[in-house]
Order: C-alpha cells, then sequence, then structure tokens
C-alpha cells in the first residue's frame, strides 16, 4: 500500500511555482510504540503557509526544509494505532503536512467530535476561528457601540471577526476585493457596510460609512486600503496585525503611514500569530464549537480536490480568487 | 503696574516665525475671589507647543486660539491671593502661558517645594520626568537585561528615559544628533552606546552596538533613525511613540516603515501623549522627586533670558540646538 505527499524542493521567488514541490509516493510506514497513522481526509491552505516556506529566519515559526513535506494542517482519521491516546477510528487534527497518510507521536494532535461537517472543523475551529477569536478579543478588546474596520473580510479570519463583532453590538464595516464578496458579507454575514478597495472613491465611501470614525482595525491585507482606513482612527484607536497578504508577494514591501497619527491619537498597534497562544487551542476550540452549534457563525468553504491541486490552490488565496476557506478535499 | 504677554496671532507655516506672534502689554489684574496672581520666574520650551499652535482639531489637546496667550508651562510664585489653597509667597507650577504675570483660579496649578532649583523641577519633575516615567514604565514596561534604544537621547525627556532604564539593569543605546551630545550621554549620564544618527555608518554602529537586538524602542524624534532601529527589533518588541520632532515641520511627513515586521515579530506600538495621564502627575511627581533627591537623575538645562527670547528660542529644539532642557528666564 502507497501514498502520496507533497515535498518543498525549492524556495519561492515571489509567487508559487509548481516547480518549487515535488510529488513522492512511498509505502504506508507501521507504527511503533506510542504512534499512530492518520489517514487525511481534508488539508486547509491557509496564507501562513508562504511564510512557512521562505527562509526568513526571524518569522515566528521555522521555515520547511527543503526535502522536507510542505506543512499544512489537516483532519483524518486514526487507521493503525500503539497509542492508547489515539485508537483507531478517532478523528483527529493538527499541522500533518501536505500528505495522504501522516505517522505521528500525537504531539500537536488535537481529537475532534466527528459530527461536525470537515469543512466547518477547518472554517471555523481551526486556525482561522482561532485567529479570529484572540485578535479581536485579546488584541482589539472590542467594545459594544464602536466601529470596526476590517481588511479581507469575507476571508476564512475577517469573516468570523466581523460576525463576533456583529454579535457584540460593534458597527461592521467590512473591506473586500469584488462586488460578490461584498454582497455575501451584507446579506449573508449581516455587516453593516461592505466595500470594495478597488472602487476609485473608496476612501469616500468608507468616510461616509464611518461617520464616527474607526475605533478598531483588523487587519488581514496592507495594500491600498490602509491607509484610508488608518486615517479613520479615532483617538485611543486599536489595530491588530493579523495578516499583510497584500504584501508578503512584493519585491519591496509598501511603506506603512507616517507616525504622526499614532501619537496624534494614541494608536495603539499590536502585531500576533498564533503560534505565541497555542496553549489556548483547547479554551478557544470550546468557545468556538458553541458559536458554531448555536449558529451565530456562518462560514463558506472553497473546496477543491486531490493532493495534487494544493500547490496551485495557494495561489487563489494571494490572487483573492478564493471564495471562502481554502479546503483540499483527498 | 504692566507685564508683557505673548499672544499667538498667526498660524505657522512651516517653521515658526516671529510674526505669529505679539508681544502686548497690560495693567496686572485684581483676583477676584477663588482666584490668585502668579509672578512667573521661569517658562519652560517644549516639542509639544508646535502642536498646540497648529490648527489640526484632531490632536490630543485643543490649538490655543488666535489672540489668546501662547501656551506653556512655568513657575512662578503667588503675589496676590483671594484662594486659601495658595497663599501668598507659595510656589506654583503649571500651564500658565507666556507671560510674566497670571490670573488664575488655581485648576491645573500644584503647589511645589521652595527648596529645588527652578532649572530642576522643570527639568526633571515637570513634563520631560512625567513623560519619561509614563512612557517607559507603564508602556515600554521594561525589564533587566533587555535592551532599549532612545532618539532624542540628549533632550530633555530622553535623558531622563536612559537614565531611568540604566538603573533597572537594562543595556542602553541612546541616538544624538551631534558629536557632543554622544559624550555628553556616554561619560556624564552612563549610557553603554550614544550613536550620532547623522553618520553615514549610522545603521552599521547601531548593529554593532546591539548584538542582541533591540527591545524596547523610545522614538521621540522619526526621521532617518526610525527605519534601522524598527529593523534592529526582537520579537515581542515594544515601540512608544512619544514624539516625531523631525516630522512636526516636513510638508509631507515621511512614511513610516512597512509593517511586515509588525506581524514577524509580533511588535507593539503604542503612541502616548500625557494630557491623558495628568491625573497621575501627583503620582510620578513624588516618584521622581525622590530619585532626583538620591542623585539618580542628572540634568542639563538651556537657559536663555526674558520673555521676548522664547519664540525664537522654540526653534532650537526643532533644529536640535539646545543642550538640555529649554528654559527661559523672566
Amino acid at each position: 500500500m502507497t501514498y502520496r505527499q507533497i515535498k518543498l524542493i525549492a524556495r519561492p521567488e515571489k509567487e508559487i511555482t509548481a516547480d518549487i514541490f515535488e510529488i513522492t509516493t512511498q509505502e504506508i510506514p507501521t507504527p511503533s510504540e506510542g504512534e499512530f497513522v492518520v489517514k487525511l481526509s481534508h488539508l486547509s491552505l491557509d496564507p501562513a503557509m508562504r511564510g512557512w516556506m521562505s527562509p526568513d529566519t526571524e518569522s515566528y515559526i521555522p521555515p520547511v526544509e527543503l526535502g522536507h513535506v510542505m506543512r499544512a494542517s489537516g483532519i483524518g482519521e486514526v487507521v493503525e494505532s500503539k497509542n492508547e491516546s489515539f485508537p483507531v477510528g478517532s478523528r483527529v487534527m493538527g499541522l500533518m503536512g501536505m500528505t495522504e497518510y501522516a505517522l505521528t507521536d500525537g504531539k500537536g494532535i488535537n481529537l475532534i467530535p466527528k459530527e461536525l461537517p470537515a469543512e466547518a472543523i477547518l472554517s471555523v475551529i481551526a486556525l482561522p476561528g482561532i485567529t479570529s477569536y484572540h485578535g479581536l478579543f485579546e488584541v482589539l478588546k472590542p467594545e459594544a457601540g464602536q466601529t470596526i474596520a476590517i481588511t479581507a473580510a469575507a476571508g476564512s479570519v475577517g469573516s468570523l471577526v466581523g460576525q463576533m463583532a456583529k454579535n457584540l453590538g460593534l458597527t461592521v464595516v467590512g473591506v473586500a476585493g469584488s462586488e460578490e464578496k461584498c454582497q455575501w458579507l451584507k446579506d449573508e454575514l449581516g455587516f453593516d457596510h461592505a466595500l470594495n478597495y478597488k472602487d476609485a472613491d473608496f476612501a469616500e465611501q468608507l468616510t461616509q460609512a464611518t461617520p464616527k470614525g474607526i475605533d478598531l482595525y483588523f487587519e488581514n491585507t496592507g495594500g491600498a486600503a490602509q491607509t484610508p482606513i488608518f486615517e479613520r482612527m479615532n483617538a485611543h484607536g486599536r489595530i491588530a496585525v493579523c495578516g499583510l497578504i497584500a504584501e508578503y508577494q512584493k519585491e519591496v514591501p509598501d511603506l506603512g503611514p507616517s507616525w504622526l497619527n499614532i501619537i496624534k491619537k494614541r494608536l495603539t498597534i499590536q502585531g500576533f500569530t498564533m503560534p505565541d497562544h497555542f496553549h489556548r487551542i483547547p479554551e478557544y476550540g470550546q468557545v468556538l464549537g458553541g458559536m458554531l452549534m448555536k449558529g451565530e457563525l456562518k462560514y463558506r468553504a472553497h473546496v477543491i480536490k486531490g493532493l495534487e491541486s494544493a500547490p496551485s490552490g495557494l495561489n487563489l488565496l494571494f490572487d483573492g480568487k478564493n471564495t471562502g476557506k481554502l479546503i483540499v478535499e483527498l
């Protein structure tokens, strides 16, 4: 019995191209004492993966070594086990890599309930959910009545941030890159405003949508939306910098806005990445699971099929062409 | 009996010029019930005054209205009083304006001890001291063993921040704009390193002076030093944005660095201004007075003479030509 893996064999220059990956086929391993084998059913494709491919040693998590399986989180079922905590038939989630089967000792692997669809888990409870929850509650510390602006608002993280903020009683302004995404934010998710940053009069639209200014800013993109939002910040505003997807592939990233407003308005800008807070996953997972069960969080998944679709699928994220959480069904 | 005041009669374009002020002469007023008259002995000239002159309504404190006495803090003696809390002979400090005499009801005016020299009070306990103390302890939250970089390190705020950080066991790297200032920081104040940002190899010098990177950054200037320091920040670094004196008079202020490092290094950048924290002045004043008495804080004052020298004196701050806390002796 054999299975396939995708290995990273070169660093991306700017865009992610097929030739930096290699698909290999090998025998399914047998677990030693304490180990078990997972058959993956779904992989998650996330913007953070671009950072994991690059040799930048300052990043928050070491890059994938060349010749190793590309890092990715996924869901699967235990099919052979010599580990009592993960018996055959268990459903598990974790950073098992771009692979059809994984051998693991259970470190960093979590058991997950069988009743939820894989799309719901990867879209709400996995990385997007814990990132949204942490960024909103621990970094931005929202209060009812405030106005929040969210970039990549139709993305897996932004759409959850906006829904949680709306449920708390904030005025929610989403920024996205297409009319279709904006419609979805307003019609399906109940955002107060959804603006297309590609519109020539985006800054004007933003001013009209935020008559009382912006108190909180959840930043996922950088690029064209950043300065207009920054200019609308109110005194004592808070900014969570979660992602800058428009900047990762630029040869020279855009400069940020002048720091003058940071003083004038006594702003706080805070960057965060989830590996610093992975110890809180069980706690966050429980709260998010509850919200999901109560129907408080809608999501949409963009599912592509087959392990071989994963590398090119990643580019959908950087082009903004995905509509919903990007998932590979194996 | 008459006295002189300086009124703001026009907004500055870029530089502060003499023709935006007017010196007027009037009768010394008589206090009504609850009021008292102060004869000013010293005025403080501070970078914040540039902001008070500009019509920018977003600032943290409203601009001075045209035709009104220019706002300034000062020290003086009560010479006539119908207020029991401030008897004749008391020494007081507060925002009494660019004036030789002031009539006040005591709001925002604090009694100060008579035994300390006016230079010590204005240099250490007044705005520079409370700003340094708040920025270092409340915003940067220093820990022994960390490395701190400070811009305008020879200025009234920066020099106190560096001394307090040194006393706490931090490695202190000061950045200033002349060799003389750098010598003073090293020889007199005991900074570990003092670098001149005008040196062509400043970034290289900074790298060599900070082999373990920079954990805390107390920003007073903006300009050329900002990006090299920002690039040296360590993971979880904290930045207090207190002033941007190199930017205030630029037609188009410099952009800030790309936000990519804010994520990669999970930085926190926080702007602050003291009017938000004026309720803590008594507490901070006591601690700073204690440090001063114990000889833990050195200062140098740059004293100019006569009310009429105040407007042109302000430009010394923006040219970086003052050596020490700028004070007008009346």
